[in-house]
């Protein structure tokens, strides 16, 4: 960084949002502008921050933000603008910052731009990172919105109490693989779902759930919880949506709980699938509750004291699918709707 | 009755239920039996009790009772026994009583046959009416099952908060016309939607609604709701399911409640309607709880206290819709799936 007169402006390579995107999305709805270049020192009097983004990181709801919004009926986030890079999760270290609260050298985790640096305008839902005896990365998964995603939507919402059964759908990713383990260390029974033999290996032998399944080979999903829960199911975290939302329905326990995370199954399509048998939800006064990581981060600091301790003691673990280079960042996001990646989808983008 | 050894019979008319009913129920699917006959007195040694019925509540959760149970898919409550008479909730009257709860003279609520006379074997759930200064129908309406519904599921499911946004759809029926009332009596904003000129006009001028609308004039659902809450929906008492829940789904506002009493546009069809728009649950953070009233019946005397004064002083009313005779059951509960019915559908077998 100039520190005299003169101030050091840089190359910043951006991934750029093309256009809005109906169906399914493409990498090629997204671009490497190489052209780019950044000044790295905050406006005068600005209390921004200028970063280095590290991490960035790859989510299911990043999808609603690439639709075009409809009056009326809007995206549960707001959406990204077209010729603009992507903006996202990452883990970052300040360069430079015109706010109190941050110093050169900082570590960060938060919303960033998909580019080389990114000039930072809104800090409120900075984190600072204290703790650097984990993989940094992790604050973009585990100890990042994902894991606090987890946390509070299974401590929080879905009430867990120790020996229920629990469902989690989309079991190996970001925060799937953490609320099953949740679970498990609250004592209680767990299984969860994904889409290749691969997942469901690590979901048995890695993350120790009780039992996993291949949704893609399952003709009938009601058939296949049926045989995993031939008492029920008390406690559903939703990833997905559609047709196994309708299938878990069929099968819930009373005064069973569904904590909606997401769904991801809906995302790209222009109309989403119907959902059939919510009658269910009167039977076995089930209750069903959407929630947003947002409400919850006051709870950071409890769920940091959670999870630290139990890193260090490899009782808990998470998997990551590494992708190398800014370059790579629109194919690792697209992967994540076909479910290609093994694990919380992380991009590199500088290692310090 | 008889008092010596020689026990009376009497003639018993009862409706039957002919046989599993799927589609659009219809008059014929059930007859009169005018042959039956009963002993007015209970068998020796028995804890029964033989009661004569008064008033004969319709209600809509009995459609599902009319359905074959499907293996693995069960309806929330038993089926009905083909060839044997509709049972249901009604005011009785105690005519010989094996129980020591219960004496001669008693006049009782709670799930009775539709018959003239009725051995009730199980009486946990019937209830024994001490207040006979209101009319004695309003136990199958107001002050019984429906009411209890319209209690535990506002107060206790949608936790309400004066001054919020309450929309109840078949507003006009049993259980609607109360709900309305109570959160008109806690202060909220309350629209109501029904299908005649007829209902809305009672929901407006008589239940003290701010505002109705007759759906089937709506050709846009969504549209409607948007008119008449254009700030969102805190509370939706939902009756009816499918297209109706869809479109409140998408004018929810933050931390809405969704209490699920029933479906009753879903109940004759043989395939649910698809519901999409559940996504809206995670952005706008909206629960969705179905409940059962029976778990809620502790709380029957407090519900006693709340209603009884307000009846006296005329700040909570009642509509009812009376059909006269036994014979005339059959088509006052199909009439409830047509909306025929104005208000909560009696039927009076007796006056005493």
């Amino acid at each position: 960084m100039a520190s005299g007169g003169g101030v050091e402006e840089v190359s910043n390579k951006q991934v750029i949002l093309k256009d809005y995107v109906s169906g399914f999305p493409k990498e090629s709805d997204m671009y490497l502008n190489t052209s780019g270049t950044i000044k790295l020192k905050v406006p005068e009097g600005s209390n921004a921050i200028i970063v280095k983004n590290l991490y960035l990181s790859c989510d299911p709801y990043m999808r609603p933000r690439m639709r075009q919004p409809i009056p009326g009926n809007e995206s549960y986030v707001e959406p990204f603008k077209p010729g603009s890079p992507i903006a996202g999760y990452g883990v970052s270290k300040v360069l430079d910052s015109g706010h109190p609260n941050f110093k050169k050298g900082d570590l960060v985790w938060g919303l960033t731009g998909w580019e080389e640096y990114s000039l930072i305008t809104t800090t409120e839902r900075l984190f600072k990172i204290h703790h650097t005896d984990v993989p940094l990365s992790y604050y973009t998964g585990l100890l990042g919105m994902p894991g606090m995603t987890a946390y509070a939507g299974f401590y929080e919402v879905c009430s867990p109490k120790k020996g229920e059964h629990v469902f989690i759908s989309a079991a190996s990713g970001a925060v799937g693989q953490l609320v099953g383990q949740f679970a498990k260390l609250l004592g209680c029974y767990v299984v969860g779902s994904a889409g290749s033999k691969e997942k469901v290996d690590l979901l048995k032998n890695k993350f120790g759930f009780n039992e996993a399944f291949n949704y893609k080979e399952e003709p009938d999903l009601h058939a296949a919880l049926k045989r995993y829960f031939p008492e029920g199911i008390d406690i559903y975290f939703e990833n997905v949506g559609g047709k196994m939302l309708d299938a878990v329905l069929l099968n819930m326990r009373v005064h069973g709980r569904i904590a909606v995370c997401g769904m991801i199954s809906q995302y790209n399509l222009d109309h989403p699938e119907g959902v059939h048998n919510l009658m269910a939800v009167v039977g076995k006064r089930v209750r069903i509750e959407g929630f947003m990581v947002f409400e919850y981060y006051h709870l950071y600091p409890k769920f940091l004291e959670l999870v630290l301790p139990h890193i260090k003691e490899g009782k808990i673990i998470y998997v990551e699918d590494v992708a190398e280079g800014l370059e790579s960042a629109p194919a690792a996001l697209i992967g994540l709707f076909t479910g290609r990646n093994v694990g919380k989808q992380v991009v590199v983008v500088a290692r310090e």
